[in-house]
């Protein structure tokens, strides 16, 4: 079995070791809930001083110009858009994840509805299991267009190729699934759905900054996704939505805010969208937060998604390879596919008091997270965890187990 | 005529000269344009730094509880309730103003459609003039719905009046125009379209912080508006959505998103609104710009909104007569009315050459804006303005006059 010296000696050829001192994170942590919310880049303090002593402060309104703060949301698209293979002037950093597949579904159903081949079709097919809200916003939209669109829920991976036919308007999916860990084909399922006449939407919740995402090259039609996670952008910063370069034109969505307008400070009473990215912006954006996703995105820059792949699958292998030796006994049961071409960058492991143990790890300072029904989640991020923060991590799962040392009785009235 | 030494000696008898210590201001800059970005307060250095190395880099995902992050959009909305006219539990700060109006039209209009006597009406009403992104949502909305909705254009209060009648599903005003300075009578008005049938929706951007508002008192039905202006909460910092308390089981718009969710956690694939004003939220907040609107905020415990609006007035008034006395001769038209009753806190004038002047006062220091067309703005925040800033700017305004001391070829290439 792999010993601690083993796992130091894996640190020590590391070539994205140095990474972590991009980062600051607290002592006496092992943080394995990067997947959740990124940890802090240490130059975010500093932008943040810049951003509200000097640009709010000193520049104030002029800040607009001068700081291009209005540019701020394409260029950080245009950072973003290496990460998950897009082009630049195909993403912006804008509002949040719901809002904008709100935007993403919005248009999608208008441009199958536009054709005369594909506007009988009414349903969006997604999966039972996806994250709750991308399910929520397809519900609210599908239901007040009063068109007959419907939401089909599947509960397989199987039962989702089956379920996209010819009556399919769009499939909306998250890349990895937020409890499993199963990472979708996107190459395979979305050439599985053009085949049948349905555009596919992707959610990158789990996957931009996790592992290499291609978008053109998989002729995927439009994503969205998280900054917060492992792009590491800050509590809730705005999220990103993709539109390729060949769907512009036809991009329209009902959140015709002045951001998407062609001459924004002309001040007209017609919307006229602005013919490029900018169209799927509405308002306003948060531009301390919004400021802050460049830390996070500039890390990025100093290595390649393939490294960053590399090594989140060898933590994850070890990971799994040491719970299931170290804590076999225990009722642990491996949620996330094993095979490395089905999974994202986090371990999703069940145990009938997944609640306790996982608050019992938290107190000793490994923190995961939890998601009903009885998984504890385990997020690896190459950027800021090394070899031996996983064997120590095990080592107080361990501990925690054989002493059983979590209150079974304990309420779940806070989730972390 | 009053001369600076009077205004000196205003400021001296000042009761809320005291507060402009609560905000940071470069040197050298007269600031009028409060209305469009509020200045810094001196607290959200602190406050960034306790969010982005304490709650963010120390308590990483432990903050959403430990932090109340989860909180913070209730929290914030409470504070703002009581400058609004708004009660505990009917406002909550997140998304854009934008976004906001498109959740409050969108409800207004599923409220009037669900009644058998109101069914019918397909109006929208509101001004030409009103902020371009007001109507583009309105346009947005109706046009989707595709239910024969029309957004009805007025030109004028007395054709406003007259508009509202038994075609009138909601009436969408901004409180006091954002180029003109007009401010509606809130109570009237409500009452006139209540007395139509017809529901009000409020747009507070230019109108929050800046002149006392009574929401439940005039009756209004929903409102919306800006923390960065009047509240001085940063750029671009999250809006603010007003539900009064016998509106909300009402209250259902498709940006159905898991932040509005009775239980969020409990990851169920329905949606099932929250029972109170949290279904006014959709999806996870930007909590860095967030948290710094409570510096804002905490600001306003300290005065009263009478007491700012007096103040107002007194500045508004003098720099009306100061302008009009000093540049006698110049080509200057008051577009504000004069009436305390119909004005907000911004006073506009308009010159063949408004650009061109504007951009001169910016470069001596007196920062105010510039709206199409030929309209030069001038806010008056009461917080953090004094009697002989508004002697100053007047006094660089009559000199850039008198010298024609600007560049009347001067191109619109930016919008500052």
């Amino acid at each position: 079995m792999i010993s601690r010296d083993d796992c130091v000696q894996l640190d020590q050829n590391d070539g994205l070791a140095f990474l972590k001192n991009e980062f600051s994170l607290p002592d006496g942590v092992i943080y394995l809930d990067g997947n959740s919310l990124g940890a802090r880049p240490k130059a975010s303090l500093a932008r943040a001083h810049q951003v509200i002593a000097q640009e709010w402060g000193v520049g104030l309104i002029r800040s607009w110009n001068s700081a291009a703060w209005f540019e701020l949301s394409t260029k950080l698209g245009d950072k973003l858009a290496s990460l998950i293979g897009a082009a630049p002037g195909e993403v912006v950093v804008t509002d949040s994840t719901s809002i904008n597949l709100f935007k993403a579904l919005a248009a999608a159903l208008q441009i199958q509805s536009s054709h005369p081949e594909t506007a009988r079709r009414k349903n969006i097919v997604t999966e039972r299991s996806n994250f709750p809200t991308d399910i929520y916003i397809a519900q609210g939209l599908a239901q007040w267009l009063e068109r007959g669109y419907q939401v089909r829920l599947v509960d397989s991976a199987q039962e989702l190729e089956a379920a996209i036919d010819h009556d399919t308007a769009v499939v909306m999916l998250t890349h990895v699934n937020y409890r499993s860990g199963y990472l979708h084909d996107m190459a395979g399922t979305t050439a599985h759905a053009h085949k049948h006449g349905a555009l596919v939407i992707w959610d990158l919740a789990h996957s931009a900054g996790a592992l290499p995402v291609a978008l053109n090259d998989c002729g995927a039609d439009f994503a969205v996704g998280c900054t917060y996670k492992y792009l590491n952008g800050g509590p809730g910063s705005p999220a990103f939505i993709w539109v390729p370069h060949r769907h512009q034109t036809k991009f329209t969505h009902p959140l015709s805010g002045w951001w998407g307008h062609a001459a924004p400070f002309s001040m007209q009473p017609e919307f006229e969208p602005s013919p490029d990215i900018r169209r799927a912006l509405c308002g306003t954006q948060p531009i301390v937060s919004l400021a802050l996703v460049e830390c996070g995105l500039d890390i990025f820059t100093q290595t390649s998604m393939a490294a960053i792949r590399e090594k989140s699958l060898a933590l994850t292998d070890l990971f799994i390879d040491l719970v299931e030796t170290r804590c076999a006994g225990h009722p642990l049961e491996l949620v996330t596919p094993r095979d490395h071409a089905l999974r994202g960058s986090h371990i999703s492991f069940a145990h009938p008091h997944g609640y306790a143990v996982m608050r019992a790890l938290i107190a000793r300072g490994v923190i995961g997270d939890y998601r009903e029904p009885h998984i504890m989640r385990f997020g690896f991020t190459p950027l800021y965890l090394n070899y031996a923060d996983v064997w120590d991590a095990v080592e107080t799962l361990t501990n925690i187990l054989d002493d059983r040392a979590y209150d079974q009785n304990q309420q779940r009235d806070t989730v972390t």
